[in-house]
């Protein structure tokens, strides 16, 4: 095309893809570029906006490392990582959420009834919950894996101080789908902010924070993996999540119980508590691989 | 908001803004947004698909640098540039066309009538031209600063071969708004390929291909700044810019001329010339300030 006008520079763009391009990659790469080109019409984008908007990117690029991806939180902050969660959230089951980058492969295995918190001081909350189908049967031996941070707000690849497995942990739901754990109450935190997403939020007026939360993925034969997270009904960030990952059926009250009634069997922490404490249920349910 | 639905997180996103917002940076970050989300919603994107995007980001991120910035040729290669390139362009003057990465500041100024292929061997153009205004009068004193690749195909910064100014130059029109030079027929040539534009050009069963061109900056006090770009008539990429950057208006025929019709004085080269050369006429309408 010699005579690219505004008009026709999405379909000239489109005339360019090859006969043999993959099928999806050809819907993903047209519905894209015709939203990015509207876009810049829309706006009538000028050449100083467009190159702040590059050098961002690049910005970016210079702060991503194998510990820090900068791309996934400029995702995860427009929200786009909390919509894909939500498009592909099965109907039948416990509503998806952010995986997050603090996610370690092969965490340490631990009978149910374990505490998590080590040297960790902090309120003890005791974690129960059942695993089902989305007709409320239980479902055995799924796997329960749990991370969240210490009580300064940090994760373990985050904190020189903690243990690379401090705070993570994987469960196995028992005969009867049940889970239950210790650990000390995770804290509401903030994103990192001294990169383009940090100026950006500032820019916007945004604050960076999350509300507090422990994180889930839960896997059981026959069943769709669930990445998720549970909130408790009472952080002051939980309608305004810098990440949008709440979601109804994901906050749950924290009951405040008295150190006595603490179980006196059953868990590691069993004859040692000696302050209130907290607790909360969440029951989680798999949609079927075949739904 | 605790109840982020696919529906409502755009909404939600907008509900962040600070009141203090830049408003036209709401402005661009409420389009952007609308359309990321829009386009997630309509291929319903998969986590899979998402991240082979965002991990292409951070690839682009690798290999930018000082010399090369992966994120504007992904701008490029897109139509991006191009379309905010004609957004802007004015109707009342020559139409613009990407400034692309290899302009240098500070070129070396040269007399009209220069020549600027040094010790490039290539077949000579002769390039003349008068710089005027909408109504068609004669701009005196518009600076024309040209750049562009030596015959090997490279640009001086990609090409250790040459030095840093061969093949810029800065012009200044004379009292008739005239400039004049001669160089050699630039070539046709290929944008980087060998990151994550490369792939993304494969994949798409698209080439990585440019028509031949000479670049123009053009300046004159009380005019927009005009930057173009001057294509051959004869090129076999001129419908297929991978780049977007042809307009009718910058097509030109290259005029085939006997050696012994070389002016015989004016030039660098008069007196010089023993080959057949080509001749190309290429006028720059300079869009006023006030329009």
């Amino acid at each position: 095309m010699r005579n690219v006008t505004p008009d026709n520079i999405t379909d000239t763009f489109l005339s360019y893809f090859g006969d043999d391009t993959d099928p999806r990659l050809l819907e993903i790469m047209t519905s894209l570029v015709r939203h990015l080109h509207q876009f810049a019409r829309e706006t009538e984008l000028t050449h100083d906006e467009w190159n702040k908007g590059l050098e961002l990117l690049r910005w970016a690029g210079d702060v991503t490392d194998d510990e820090r991806n900068e791309f996934v939180l400029l995702s995860d902050v427009l929200g786009l990582s909390s919509l894909i969660d939500m498009i592909h959230s099965s109907e039948q089951g416990t509503s998806s959420s952010v995986l997050g980058p603090f996610h370690i492969s092969n965490p340490p295995a631990k009978d149910n009834g374990a505490d998590l918190s080590g040297e960790h001081k902090g309120e003890t909350i005791l974690v129960t919950g059942q695993v089902k189908d989305p007709d409320g049967h239980p479902i055995a031996d799924a796997t329960i894996d749990i991370w969240q941070t210490a009580p300064n707000g940090l994760y373990s690849s985050q904190d020189p101080e903690q243990d690379t497995y401090s705070f993570h942990a994987l469960f196995t739901s028992d005969e009867n789908g049940h889970y239950r754990f210790t650990t000390v109450r995770p804290v509401s935190y903030t994103v990192p902010t001294d990169g383009p997403v940090g100026t950006l939020l500032d820019a916007t007026g945004r604050h960076p924070w999350r509300p507090s939360h422990l994180h889930y993925i839960v896997k059981a034969e026959g069943y769709k993996t669930l990445v998720t997270e549970v909130f408790p009904d009472d952080d002051p960030y939980l309608d305004e999540d810098t990440v949008f990952g709440v979601r109804s059926d994901l906050v749950m009250s924290y009951q405040p119980q008295s150190a006595d009634s603490f179980p006196a069997e059953g868990y590691e922490l069993s004859g040692k508590v000696s302050s209130d404490y907290s607790r909360v249920d969440f029951d989680l349910i798999l949609a079927r691989d075949s739904d």
